[in-house]
């Protein structure tokens, strides 16, 4: 039993810093995606998505299409991304051209189905017969799975149902193989479990449902099972070692983890659907699973900017407290991936930390994935960039100095796409009594249980938050942990509330108007001593703004400066250069240059100014230097 | 012209902190090398060195040895560094069993070599018809200039020329083959050049010198000699890419380098080559280069320790100010070769710089390089272990938190073993006028031109230096870098004297007590703020020695240790368990556990003080945390 869901997607119209989000993705974003998927972007790495799906149909009816596959094993899935936040999208705004764009795509989609319900463009055009045998690398289950979340979020914003239909086919297939027909295995890449899981949501097809625990249940019971799947064939997608058993999450069985490791993205992934599974279906031991998993997490292993998977190698979990700024590789994906995994752990208890940490990957790390005009994207967020040794050393060649445009491996780009116009089902949830605030997003809210307001606030640069109350009833709104202090009010007057695990939960009558008053101080944060890249330095943050310095604000070089800790932070300005980003200014010292490598310490410092600007709005003036953690003096 | 050249190994008998660590090489290290080298040492990992030379010698006999070798394709320089130490070490106390013993092994050696002078055990038992197609990584030029070394410190240990011979024959058949015949190309990993030049000095055979000026200015004329000799063969020995040109030092015309790139035991062992080569022949444009080259480790490479190459990728030079303390290389070997460098650089010019870096390599990584009682040793030398996250995190997995013993690649531990058996060489040097100090090495020092002292000092744990003359002339003397104040008497009385370049010159007369003074106390270290991983950290040094923390010292924990740099560092006691070492203590501040990843910044720190150790006896107390910069409040 849910403690409280997330909100239908057509529930929720946004309005100022989000609305303005979405509405560059739905102007700038899909628009030049579409373009990529059909190969007519310009400066855009080639893609053939759209080509693989007409080939495959051609495959499909017995044409010989010859070496008509191009890209990535999962290159299906930024088709399925596209549609889904394409759907997204028409929920923001209605668009006929764009919806008959994706029916058309859609169509070609249906036609490289199989007859059997198989769908992939890769096994389809390249050999049919090795469908099914390379779990491990083949990624045909995580194609299904982003192709499911497509079909459902194209449904629930256009009640069509064609691609919704052949995912059903689809899922009848998968069901069958491994289900009906008992071939052992589960999914190399997590995903399918929690599409399934929105497919059962949306179809109420109990072999959805099936389908997602088995997988779930499955995994990790049989450790070899990717080892004895190596066997059995005589080829590989890029050699990938089924013994790195952490790395592909196949350790030990799900309800048995306790700490995040492997594939970041993978890893929270498979906990989304883990978590979404145990709200559904009351399975307790899975719930404390997430629990463990969680903390693993967000108590030992997450940066300041909601970043997760520290290590470039396996794009992965390294150990507790091994968070270095400067080699960080903290995928954007990874980060949509905790959010994911946050709003199911809600659906299962309402506590202010999930809340906290969503806020935290959203504001910091998801959105500093996109350039501020939409065209262009980082896959990886360092929190330290140092041009001559980023993206130029060894260990840093990952690290990017600015964000390049479309990748080969496009994985992020269409996944902040779809996070951003669903926001609001992250934002907000409800059950039958209780309309739920998770994250302050503007705009009009109308919940199936009858609530409905209307969110006014300049949030994350403004800290009060306005509720006018179109129809009355129950409400619960987390207050930040980062705000010690804060006030509630209804129509000017003191707001009677309880507090309970990080949210405030009080009643509202139709005509009201609910304020809350955040603090909206700047602050000086350190980390945990447990993290030895982090010993001594400091950062600034502001409301879940976590702030940076870079070098154009700050004469070139952010390495000299140690802040005055016992100074005063001040708002600069807002910057019209980063879409009115509130700028920060900060007392600080600039150490002077030795003329030797090591020498005995000094006191020569000079005062300085020190600005900084939100982490999210960071490498769009050009190469600079960038530094989350400061010094201190 | 050499301007001073190293002494002869004969005219130093060291005494006090030289002299043991002599003493443990000798009833040490060498018999349990020599063990391991005949696969009997318990515990170690397979050698097979002495083996292989049975072997190959029963090969060019004719014999079938089968699968008769095992190891790298270096394994013979195992045996030259062993038997080169060895050398050294029966000028420090004549021994006859060991004698003996090299003299049979020397036997076994010659034994191995072809009628024709090649010897190389890897490809005479593995595939004649191998030998010299693949340069770039063979390592049959390599393991040359290792057994010349060993065959040149025998002769000169000894009088005995078999082993020279050996090795005369062996420079005759390369001369053949790339000055004769013609045939392309230059050493994969540099090391015959500056062995070529040792035994050309030894031996005045003038093709000795023209072949190692012959490798060294045909290096990096042609880049891609690699690519073509990898087009002629099919055979790898680790498929190394021949297009890395830096890796490889053959990115360039070595008269055209700048910055020291690549491998690093590689390059500095060819910069030495080039600066023995320079002061040989007058070649200022080359010494000009590894002025160049020099500038380019010293003043932007060399962590405060010493150590070079801070890379685990490819055990190389990064770029500019790449210095991080917890995933350094710093490879024992490759801190031994920059000794080598200085010692080079030294004769072409005596400056002051040379001596201190020389002196701060020896000190901290060589010596931190072999554990206290010289039964295991460090590869790796980083600056900062944290267990937990060093030797496990995946870009942390190459510095372990204790010394292993004997390696599969064993170039270290005989490295550390031959080094410090010679260290006389590099401490002491003269030309027909003048005796050069460069270190404070104790113990009896006769020069070839006539100058005769007995040096008696702590160092590096007292800072007064006697030298008591028995034959007097002209001295220098390095006064280090480190200490800005000190005095020099003569019998009590103000010497007179000049400083030129970091040395002080001198006259002494028979019977004087000449007495140097040096800066005594200890010191607090501040890094260029060039280097963004050591912005505002703090490390102690006393005279040569870098001190660092341990957690058996501190508490456990030094991550949570700020120091008290306006606090005066004082003398703790002296370790018995570290041989003696000077600790030093240190005010400073422990700051409390927060409960959090990140909170806000509070001042909850008590007093604390913080126990220092010498760097390079580090690690002998158990696995604990260690780190050389820290913070500072």
């Amino acid at each position: 039993m849910k403690t409280q869901k997330q909100i239908d997607i057509k529930s929720y119209k946004a309005d100022g810093f989000i609305e303005k989000y979405q509405e560059l993705i739905r102007t700038t974003v899909i628009p030049y995606q579409y373009n990529v998927l059909c190969d007519r972007a310009d400066g855009a790495e080639k893609s053939h998505v759209m080509q693989n799906f007409i080939n495959a149909g051609k495959a499909v009816r017995g044409e010989d299409v010859g070496d008509g596959f191009y890209g990535m094993v999962f290159q299906d899935s930024d088709a399925a991304k596209w549609i889904e936040a394409a759907a997204y999208s028409l929920n923001v705004k209605p668009d006929s051209q764009l919806e008959k764009t994706v029916d058309e795509f859609i169509e070609i989609i249906k036609n490289a189905q199989d007859t059997d319900g198989y769908l992939n463009t890769y096994f389809t055009i390249k050999d049919k017969d090795k469908r099914w045998t390379n779990l491990l690398e083949g990624h045909e289950l995580y194609c299904s799975g982003h192709m499911m979340e497509a079909a459902v979020a194209y449904y629930e914003a256009t009640g069509k149902d064609v691609l919704l239909n052949v995912m059903l086919k689809n899922a009848e297939h998968i069901y069958e193989h491994f289900i009906t027909n008992k071939n052992e295995g589960y999914p190399g890449h997590p995903e399918v479990e929690l599409a399934l899981l929105k497919m059962y949501r949306a179809t109420k097809n109990k072999h959805c449902l099936e389908l997602a625990e088995h997988f779930i249940n499955v995994r990790g019971v049989d450790i070899h099972f990717y080892e004895k799947e190596q066997k059995k064939r005589d080829w590989s997608v890029w050699g990938n070692n089924p013994v790195n058993y952490e790395y592909q999450q196949s350790n030990a069985p799900v309800r048995e983890l306790s700490d995040a490791r492997g594939h970041a993205v993978r890893a929270v992934y498979l906990y989304t659907a883990m978590a979404d599974l145990a709200s559904r279906t009351d399975d307790k031991e899975l719930y404390n699973a997430c629990v463990r998993l969680w903390d693993s997490i967000t108590k030992r292993q997450m940066y300041i900017t909601g970043g997760i998977g520290s290590t470039v190698h396996g794009e992965a979990f390294s150990v507790d407290f091994d968070l270095p700024s400067d080699t960080a590789y903290a995928e954007t994906c990874a980060s949509i991936g905790l959010m994911f995994f946050a709003s199911r752990m809600l659906e299962n208890e309402v506590r202010g930390e999930y809340g906290d940490v969503m806020e935290r990957a959203f504001y910091n790390t998801v959105l500093a994935g996109m350039q501020l005009d939409g065209k262009r994207f980082f896959y990886v967020n360092p929190l330290e960039i140092i041009p001559g040794i980023s993206g130029v050393s060894p260990t840093h060649r990952h690290d990017l100095t600015t964000r390049p445009g479309w990748y080969a491996c496009a994985c992020c780009p269409p996944n902040v796409a779809r996070t951003i116009t669903s926001i609001g089902k992250y934002a907000y949830g409800e059950n039958e009594e209780t309309a739920f605030c998770h994250l302050f997003a503007q705009g009009e809210i109308a919940f199936e249980n009858g609530v409905k307001f209307v969110c006014e606030t300049e949030y994350p640069y403004g800290f009060t938050i306005k509720y006018s109350i179109i129809s009355g009833g129950k409400m619960a709104v987390r207050m930040p942990s980062w705000s010690k202090v804060f006030t509630l009010t209804a129509n000017g007057n003191a707001l009677e509330y309880d507090v309970k695990d990080g949210y405030a939960y009080f009643e509202v009558s139709d005509g009201d108007l609910i304020e809350i008053k955040l603090d909206d101080s700047a602050k000086f944060i350190s980390a945990s001593r447990k993290i030895p890249a982090l010993s001594g330095k400091v950062a600034v943050t502001r409301g879940p703004l976590v702030y940076c310095f870079e070098g154009v604000d700050n004469g070139g070089d952010v390495i000299s400066i140690d802040l005055n800790t016992n100074s005063k932070i001040d708002i600069l300005d807002t910057c019209d250069k980063l879409n009115g980003a509130v700028r920060l200014k900060i007392e600080a010292f600039k150490v002077c240059e030795a003329d030797s490598l090591y020498s005995e310490i000094t006191s020569e410092i000079e005062k300085f100014i020190a600005i900084a600007v939100p982490y999210y709005t960071w490498g769009n003036r050009g190469e600079n230097q960038m530094r989350v953690w400061m010094e201190k003096e």
